[in-house]
């Protein structure tokens, strides 16, 4: 198949406020290939940059957009995606947003690949494991993903209501954390704690509150680990790895988990290999696609850590996220956005569920197994121009041209 | 000082070719403060994107625009630019193309503080040395960068033709090197120190030609030993970290120099301690401007490892680079682009020159110590303009408004 056209959608809710919730913008890309199939991809970045690398002009050799060395490759099969992969990492090596960008596309190579061949990603993948056979999916545990509340009360009441939606895992996280002592931070964890019950998982994400301040990340995991917290997420900037690597010589007293800031293979190993840190989160939307996640996951199950998805966008990312890792049993937990907005909730047509066994499991359908629904694409598209030296190198303007 | 505004720049020649000339084109920051002073920083970047990452709308709270970040800023001091450094960090904390784009902003802004202050940068700078005293600047041997020749022939032509102008050290790079086999590797090589003579330091830059491939990377550090080579550069990828650690390992006939790839902090401290390289390169127009250029030569000081600029730019470049290290007495090699595009050449009004013992210093005037060509400017001023959902967020459509 040849790709004959690359295609680029900026779509967003019609406020956007200063929350840390991920959901309130997207960024798509479409593979056309020349015998009309398709392959959708999602990318957890800034729209307008991302687009940008897709169409900006060549500066010279290692300055190429996406999109030129993209178009006109041929892909039959998972090798052609590897070959296109490195490709672009080497046409674009000196766009520092490459791996963002990257991601799109390579999500929907595999897209386009599984609708070609009738299979689903994950089983398109099975040849890359080094795992036990046989190789198939196995359901993960849904934790719901929310921000904290601004007070310990309404936290409290939302983690009453994921119970009441049937969740038994959620993870709290931003929002207030870390931003007023330890008093606060403390009695969110209380509150979220009781809000669920004695018997669900909770996981708190710190939001990067303690920046390189490894100190106050040791404290907060030891007055947190009374509440039985499944682990503490990035209570450090995402570069702090030195800092991390002494949360890890001191023995803080819950699993520390980091990686969604990893925007490259080589940071993912340096977290792991230097930071330490006991869980792996990646978002196969921001370093490099499914390619490059799978890498990361083959390396955390040869190291007995464990790997997580980061996904906050809408369900095509999270399907790509559970293909990465839905043949591994080990790791059973899942991030699963519990409160999005309208345009992530309502991005697909079918959304991933949790069957009666509380577990999801990827759609057996061929590719990412999940449809866009066009009518929301429509709705929430914001139109883009790009003009440079009186060329127009992007032009989006009417809904009804999707 | 309020930061009143923060102007945009994409200049470029005519025609771009796919050489790994990055002086095709270039992309400037102008800062702006109420009382009409101005400073001026490069960036090494793709300049679209780069714009982009500075007036794209924000997505959520960790994707902020860095002009909106900018604006309104205080400045008086260099404390006041590490803060506004944080701080574009942290809101730009899930744009993956910040730290290029910080750089000019953050360059732009070292220039503007000197200019207030009367000092020039290199000054400011002293209170962060943990060199000796006094602090004082000390002259670089310029090394001609230049790119291969296709043909030894015509290598050593411009060998020659270097010394001839006076240069006293060369580094030839990228080009056919590494594309056609072990023969004409060193046939380049040793062109190019014939044409150098035996008195002249020559350096070679691999271009990444090697991937992931330790192996020929040795084999071609030892068949280059011979010719008297100062350092092996970037033989392998910019994230090949592993890769470097083996050439460490297994004792490179040659010192390895890599950096330039290094876009943030970490990824530069995780070349040089888990690379092991014996030199390592930085770019202060890509990873994060004169503040983290800074932090990185006082750890390779502390090391006792080289540091050496990386530019491919203007003197704009050239001067912010140089600053940088201008006071370490040990780190006598300078990057000194030897045959730029127009546009580069002429793109200040004083360019850098070595004195009469052959060596350059920076400027004793304040800031970066260049002024700009503003001529040059719209001369080579690609018109941009940018819409999203109608709004128009950037449009410099004409040269006399600049």
């Amino acid at each position: 198949m040849r790709i004959d056209s690359v295609d680029l959608f900026y779509l967003a809710m019609p406020e956007i406020t200063s929350a840390a919730d991920g959901t309130q913008d997207t960024f798509l890309v479409r593979i056309r290939a020349e015998n009309g199939l398709e392959g959708w991809g999602e990318c957890d970045a800034s729209p307008l940059v991302t687009l940008a690398a897709y169409v900006c002009p060549p500066s010279h050799g290692n300055i190429v957009g996406l999109r030129d060395l993209l178009t006109g490759e041929q892909v039959e099969g998972p090798e052609d995606i590897s070959r296109i992969h490195r490709k672009v990492l080497r046409g674009a090596l000196d766009i520092e947003q490459v791996h963002h960008a990257l991601s799109g596309a390579d999500i929907a190579l595999w897209d386009l690949v599984g609708r070609a061949r009738g299979e689903p990603i994950w089983k398109l993948l099975c040849d890359r494991d080094d795992g036990s056979r046989p190789c198939e999916p196995h359901g993960k545990i849904p934790y719901a993903s929310v921000l904290f509340a601004e007070t310990p009360e309404q936290t409290r009441a939302c983690a009453e209501e994921l119970r009441r939606e049937g969740f038994n895992a959620a993870k709290f996280g931003w929002g207030p954390m870390g931003k007023h002592g330890a008093e606060l931070d403390v009695a969110l964890v209380e509150a979220a704690r009781e809000g669920l019950g004695p018997d669900a998982r909770l996981l708190v994400d710190a939001g990067v509150a303690w920046g390189t301040d490894a100190a106050t990340a040791l404290a907060r995991a030891e007055a947190f680990a009374p509440f039985d917290v499944g682990w503490l997420e990035e209570p450090l900037d995402p570069q702090a790895v030195e800092s991390y690597a002494r949360l890890a010589a001191r023995g803080a007293a819950l699993p520390i988990a980091a990686g969604e800031g990893c925007s490259s293979y080589r940071a993912a190993i340096d977290l792991i290999e230097n930071g330490r840190v006991d869980c792996i989160q990646i978002d196969a939307g921001r370093i490099g696609g499914i390619t490059t996640a799978h890498r990361i996951r083959r390396v955390a199950q040869a190291r007995q850590l464990r790997y997580v998805n980061h996904t906050f966008k809408s369900h095509l990312s999270l399907a790509a996220a559970l293909h990465v890792f839905a043949t591994r049993a080990e790791d059973d937990l899942l991030e699963f956005p519990a409160r999005p907005s309208e345009l992530c909730r309502d991005l697909v047509l079918d959304p991933l569920r949790p069957g009666p066994d509380g577990l999801v499991v990827p759609s057996p359908r061929p590719g990412l197994g999940v449809d866009l629904q066009i009518k929301t694409l429509q709705r929430f598209l914001r139109p883009v121009r790009v003009e440079v030296g009186g060329e127009v190198l992007f032009d989006l303007p009417a809904v009804g041209e999707v």
